[in-house]
C-alpha cells in the first residue's frame, strides 16, 4: 500500500460537522467559521530529515522550505495566508544556534508573505529532525479554488519549469500566491493545485477527484533547465521529459479553464508576469486515465507518477 | 538549555499581523479572523514514539491521546473545539491495521467532541511513529482565559488529582471540556491553563506569565491514588506529592478566581460536577516566585519543577 491508497483507506469515513466546506483531499481544508466574507483555509505539512532535507542542507533553507510548501498550498486554492504554528522534533543532542536559523529562515519568509508566527512546540525524535508546519489562511468566500472542478475540453496550464527540483529550486521557491491570486480574481479557473509529487502524479488526482481524464502533449512540457542539465550529463539519470513529470517538489500551479479563455489567459499573464513562464501543456478529456502525447503515440500515465517510455 | 529556555529564545521576536490578539506563549495561539462574535484558537501538539507512547501501548490509545491533549489545551482557553488535521510520520516499515487503529481512536474522540477531522498526511520518520496534531477551535469574543490574568490575592483550583499519570491515564483522560466552559460561563476567572508538565513548573508559567508569586498548600494537593500507590509500593518512586507535584500529564485545569469567589465556586461545583474533585491548592501572592508551604516550612519550587524536600 502506497502512501496515497493509505491515506484514501484512512480517509474513507472521518467525523464531520457543520463547519467543514471541503474536507480530505484538496490542497488545503475550507472551513466556515462564520467569517461574513472569508472561508479559512486549514494546511499541515512536514518535513523530514533525510527525506526533504539532508544534514547538509543550511538551516535557514530549511525552515524557509519547510514554511513555503505549505504556502504553496495555500496558493492552490487561491487564498491568503494568514498564521502559522512551527512545531520542531529535535534529536536529543542539537544546536540552538542550528535551530535559530531554522526560525530565521522561516520568519523571513513569513515576514515577506505577511503571516504571523503564533507558536508551536519543540518536543524530541532520537535520530533526526521533523518540522510539522500548520498554517491558517482565508480566501474570499465562494472564490476558494478545488482540485475537482476540471470540466471536459479544459485547457490545462501549468506555471513555471518542471522537473530537476532537488537541485536547488526546492529550497528555494517563492510560492505562487500572487499569481494564485491574480488568475483567482481575473479568470474562472475550473481546478488549481499544486505540483509537489510531480505533474503525473499531481494530474491524475485532479482528474480523478474532478471525475475526467486529461492528455498532456511531451512537446510542450516546460522542462527545467536543471533538469536537461542532469539528463545530459548522465546517462543514468532520468530523461528530461520523465524528469519533469515525476521528479515532484516543483511548488508550481497546475490549473485548468475553459479551452475559451486559454488565449486570453495567456496574454493578460505576459503583461502581468513576464518573468514566469505559462505554459499550456493538455487539454481535459472524459475519461478517467491520463495520457501523454508524442509525436506518433500516446502512452497511459500510470499511477504511480511513472510513464512507461517505449 | 533545556525546551523552556530554546522556546522563549525562540520566539523572542516573531513575525506578527493584525490577526494575532495572543501568539506565542500560552495554550492556543488566539487570532481574530473577522467572526463577528468569536475568536479562533489554534494549537499544535506532537505525540512522539519512546516519548509520549510506546510500542506496546494500544494504537487506539495513541490517536486518542494525541488528539485529546490538545482538546486539553482548548479547554484551557475556555474553547471549543472544530476542526483537525492529522500528520503521522510512519517508519518504513508499518502495518496499515496498526495506523487505521490510531485513526479509529482519534477519530472516536473526535466524534465525541463534535470535531471534524479534515485531513493531514503520512510522511516517513525512519525509526519512530510520530503524530503532530492540528486543531482549531473557537472562543467567544473576549471570553478567552489567559495564562497571564492572574491577580495577587487569587485563590488557585485544580481539578481532578495529580500524579502518576503514566500509570493509565495520560492515555484515557477526558479533556475538561465542558468543566471549562462552564467555569468561563459562570465565574470570572482570572487566569487558566492546563496541567501537562506538572503543577510545580506550569505553576510557574502562569506566574511568570501573571508577573505574580504563588504559594501551594502541601497538604491541600489532591494527590492520585496512582501516585500514592507507586510510592508506597516502591522506595526508589518519588514521595506522592512530589509526584503530584512534577509527574506531568495530568490534563487538568489550573486556574484562578478572586478569593471571594471561592467558595461559591466550590459550591456549585459539586452540584454541577458531583464526580470530579475541585481543590483550592494555594494562593496567588506579590512577587515573581513559586513556594511549597509544608507544616512547618515554605520551600521555593525550582524552575525545573521540581522542589527540594528537606
Amino acid at each position: 500500500m502506497n502512501e496515497f491508497e493509505l491515506i484514501a483507506h484512512l480517509t474513507k469515513s472521518l467525523p464531520t460537522n457543520a463547519s467543514v466546506v471541503a474536507g480530505a483531499g484538496d490542497d488545503c481544508a475550507v472551513l466556515d467559521l462564520g467569517v461574513p466574507d472569508k472561508l479559512i483555509l486549514f494546511k499541515t505539512d512536514a518535513v523530514v530529515e533525510g527525506v526533504h532535507f539532508t544534514k547538509e542542507t543550511p538551516p535557514e533553507k530549511i525552515g524557509r522550505k519547510a514554511l513555503a510548501r505549505c504556502l504553496s498550498d495555500i496558493a492552490a486554492m487561491a487564498g491568503t495566508p494568514t498564521a502559522v504554528l512551527v512545531t520542531i522534533a529535535l534529536p536529543k543532542k542539537f544546536e540552538v544556534e542550528f535551530v535559530a536559523k531554522i526560525y530565521s529562515g522561516l520568519n523571513e519568509v513569513a515576514e515577506k508573505y505577511g503571516v504571523a508566527v503564533v507558536g508551536g512546540e519543540t518536543t524530541t525524535n532520537p535520530g533526526r529532525m521533523l518540522i510539522s508546519i500548520s498554517l491558517l489562511g482565508t480566501v474570499p468566500r465562494g472564490k476558494q479554488i478545488l482540485r475537482s472542478g476540471a470540466k471536459v475540453g479544459d485547457a490545462i496550464f501549468v506555471t513555471g519549469e518542471l522537473g530537476g527540483s532537488l537541485a536547488g529550486r526546492h529550497l528555494e521557491f517563492e510560492p505562487r500566491l500572487a499569481e494564485a491570486g491574480w488568475l483567482a480574481e481575473h479568470f474562472h479557473i475550473h481546478a488549481m493545485m499544486d505540483l509537489s509529487d510531480g505533474l503525473a502524479g499531481d494530474l491524475r488526482h485532479m482528474a480523478n477527484g474532478s471525475k475526467v481524464g486529461a492528455i498532456l502533449l511531451k512537446s510542450a512540457l516546460p522542462v527545467s533547465r536543471a533538469a536537461k542539465l542532469r539528463a545530459k550529463e548522465s546517462s543514468d539519470a532520468k530523461p528530461a521529459a520523465l524528469a519533469a513529470l515525476t521528479d515532484g517538489e516543483d511548488f508550481e500551479l497546475l490549473f485548468t479553464v475553459a479551452s475559451k479563455d486559454a488565449v486570453k489567459l495567456l496574454d493578460a499573464w505576459k503583461k502581468n508576469f513576464p518573468h514566469t513562464k505559462l505554459t499550456c501543456i493538455g487539454k481535459i478529456v472524459a475519461g478517467e486515465e491520463v495520457f501523454l502525447r508524442d509525436k506518433a503515440t500516446t502512452h497511459k500515465l500510470n499511477a504511480h507518477g511513472y510513464v512507461h517510455f517505449p
